[in-house]
């Protein structure tokens, strides 16, 4: 017979079907026993009177299992339908003790974060956690989606480099052959490489790595980027009305395709208007106003003035997102193009989610002359970005673009405490394993 | 204006528009002269009667325009449309000499593949190399679509990893700050954990990573892999029936929406129908009888031999695909399950297409002791995969999976010299740049 899903069940009352899946759960209510089966599509309950038959009483938790059986509706259970179980059979048994109980919620469960992530597998067969990654899919697959449905190619950039984005700070060495070579921090040259080369409007989900030593509940060392540049820009709002929109389909997307795991972890989304921005100098002015920060020399902003440029944005514009725009020249790498009427700040911006930063972007410099000269201007030299500089000998279109951090993203969608809980297999200063 | 693509221009004739893009060539042919402008959706012919009023002999190719003029009906042109020229504005000039004539067909043009690489970005603005990587795209989300629908989940796992897949052979040294780290040969023991993790079937698009010494036209060493694991599976075909399944999908689609590139590469897509498939032992009668090749101690398939079974399936199956099954164990990691009937041999395959093995796969060990046991039986430490093995312990279905290489799949069905070439920027023995 044929393997019957358990997300299928409500269609197959009356039916006689078989169900493959591990041992979530058995209990005894009175004279009635029941199984919980788990599969990758979610849980259903057997019962049977006759509990002594199958030897419930000797079936181990997190066993993989067959059940025949006939499909019944049962409104008290989950999708409103149960199987009357009518045989059973032991396919894989555990061979050891399991680390914790699997089947308990989040919150009952209370497990230390490096717990949950040495067992990161057996972790995942919670319907809480296992849930955060359905959604993270489907964050990534809109991300991907709505950019093909604009006009973007996907395209696919090489994470080993010869020499880094932003001149050699928090690389990762790797011995190449005889060479030495670095991870990428981010495909930023290359998807301004690929704008120049005719392709005007490209995107890419990838990893990237960043050497940085402290360890907070915002970083981790190893993080999936999802990247756009887009070529015959007017101005970087041209960016950030595409990241706008974008998010307005996400939340639909979620809404629709992943309404059972947000309703598992109890996430709420959040609504997606025209998002507020704020001048970077507007930002400071109001951190010092309204939340009196010291904000002379202020150049970036720290975690706390995040969370307070998001406080600022739910009390005046009743928003969950910001875009902080005009960053200062100072924090800005050499490839950000300046606003030519204030040139102190930049067309580089920040977008901010119920507190933190999620995506950074800008309109970058597309003329070869005034690239070279900001390079020599940083304190770098031109020649070890010859690979990176050529294309734009040949005419490059003004272009702009961003990145989202798919970890943040979906952290800050679901609430989680630390982000890495929204990476499957994290890479911190001291996690190398599983 | 809103600026037009040249792709919409069959539906604006008569209509006033605005094009931007890049000039392509410019030609005069008796009174007429022609700029032909290309944008990342295609060329399109302007013409004008006053070649002097534009000064077109003066704009330098590969110069970024914008053209203001009316559509008209021109059977000769590309999709029978072309533009009446009516305002010109030259927007960025090229600072420096193009390093080849990008404008001409990649058989004229007679590049070395070096000279293709070192200006990757300008190369692509060749529409015949740009359009390698639009096909790309859509192998691409093609293998991803199409196991979504069958239920398989999108998943992104570490490539920073402690230890390798195959025991520590061809693998890149990372620093990874006071830790010695390696770039990951593969996604196999996240995609296995994975599946046990009670996910059942994931996928993965990434990037992996082989130290191998070997510079051949068929070898990268950072390729990107698209990797399928599934559980509940009754055999390794399975495995095999989903991928030829996945490969009819993928020819309708290339069909359908990349028709322009394959016809521009001139490139002819394969039949798929049910591929045939050869057990090793017969692969290797084969090659004796039939090839004259000596197969004695034959235990893999070389380059001569993969091309020698693919013309012998064009002969006999009349298939440019073929299944080679049942790999000997000696040849096989660790993992791999081996036929019960039969020992000396794995339920492990490979699939060649057109002359080279693009794929790999197998039915792998599940039960955690027979696990434990083959790891030593290869002389390695059981410890040495602790992160691994711990899943096996709390029950994993029968599971089987392969790995397909984007870009020879991309270089077979395009009909590529080199996978280099399939590579927007290939890493290889000596090549770190671009």
């Amino acid at each position: 017979m044929e393997r019957t899903l358990t997300a299928q069940l409500p269609q197959r009352v009356g039916e006689r079907v078989r169900l493959l899946g591990w041992v979530h759960h058995i209990r005894q209510l009175g004279s009635i026993s029941f199984l919980l089966l788990r599969d990758r599509t979610g849980l259903c309950q057997a019962v049977t009177a006759e509990p002594e038959r199958f030897k419930l009483n000797q079936i181990q938790r997190e066993s993989i299992v067959e059940l025949l059986g006939r499909v019944k509706p049962e409104p008290q259970a989950r999708q409103g339908v149960e199987l009357e179980l009518e045989e059973l059979k032991i396919l894989i048994t555990p061979v050891a003790p399991l680390p914790f109980e699997v089947n308990r919620s989040r919150k009952k469960l209370n497990l230390k974060l490096d717990m949950l992530l040495d067992h990161r597998a057996f972790s995942l067969r919670n319907p809480e956690f296992g849930a955060v990654f359905r959604v993270q899919a489907e964050i990534v697959n809109t991300f991907r989606e709505f950019l093909r449905q604009a006009g973007f190619l996907e395209v696919h950039t090489s994470k080993i480099i010869a020499a880094g984005t932003e001149g050699g700070t928090a690389l990762f060495p790797i011995q190449y052959f005889e060479q030495k070579a670095y991870l990428a921090q981010s495909p930023q040259f290359y998807k301004q490489m690929l704008v120049g080369a005719g392709y005007e409007r490209v995107f890419e989900v990838g990893f990237v790595y960043r050497a940085e030593d402290h360890a907070t509940s915002r970083h981790i060392n190893e993080y999936l980027s999802l990247d756009y540049e887009m070529g015959f820009i007017q101005s970087f709002r041209d960016v950030t009305r595409l990241e706008n929109q974008l998010l307005k389909v996400m939340v639909e997307k979620l809404k629709n395709n992943c309404a059972a795991e947000l309703e598992i972890l109890g996430a709420r989304l959040p609504e997606v208007g025209e998002i507020p921005e704020l001048h970077f100098r507007d930002a400071r002015a109001i951190l010092k106003k309204d939340y009196g920060r010291n904000t002379e020399g202020m150049i970036d902003l720290d975690p706390e003035a995040e969370r307070q440029l998001c406080d600022y944005a739910g009390k005046v514009y009743n928003s969950e997102f910001i875009f902080i725009t005009h960053y200062p020249r100072k924090t800005r790498p050499f490839y950000t193009m300046w606003d030519p009427d204030d040139p102190e700040y930049t067309f580089g911006f920040d977008l901010l989610f119920r507190g933190l930063e999620v995506t950074t972007g800008s309109q970058r410099i597309h003329d070869y002359n005034m690239l070279v000269e900001n390079i020599r201007r940083f304190g770098l030299q031109p020649e070890n970005y010859d690979f990176y500089l050529e294309i734009f000998k040949y005419a490059v279109p003004p272009h702009g673009g961003l990145a989202i951090g798919a970890e943040r993203l979906t952290q800050q969608f679901l609430g989680l405490a630390n982000v890495r809980e929204a990476s499957l297999f994290p890479r911190d200063r001291f996690r190398l394993t599983p």
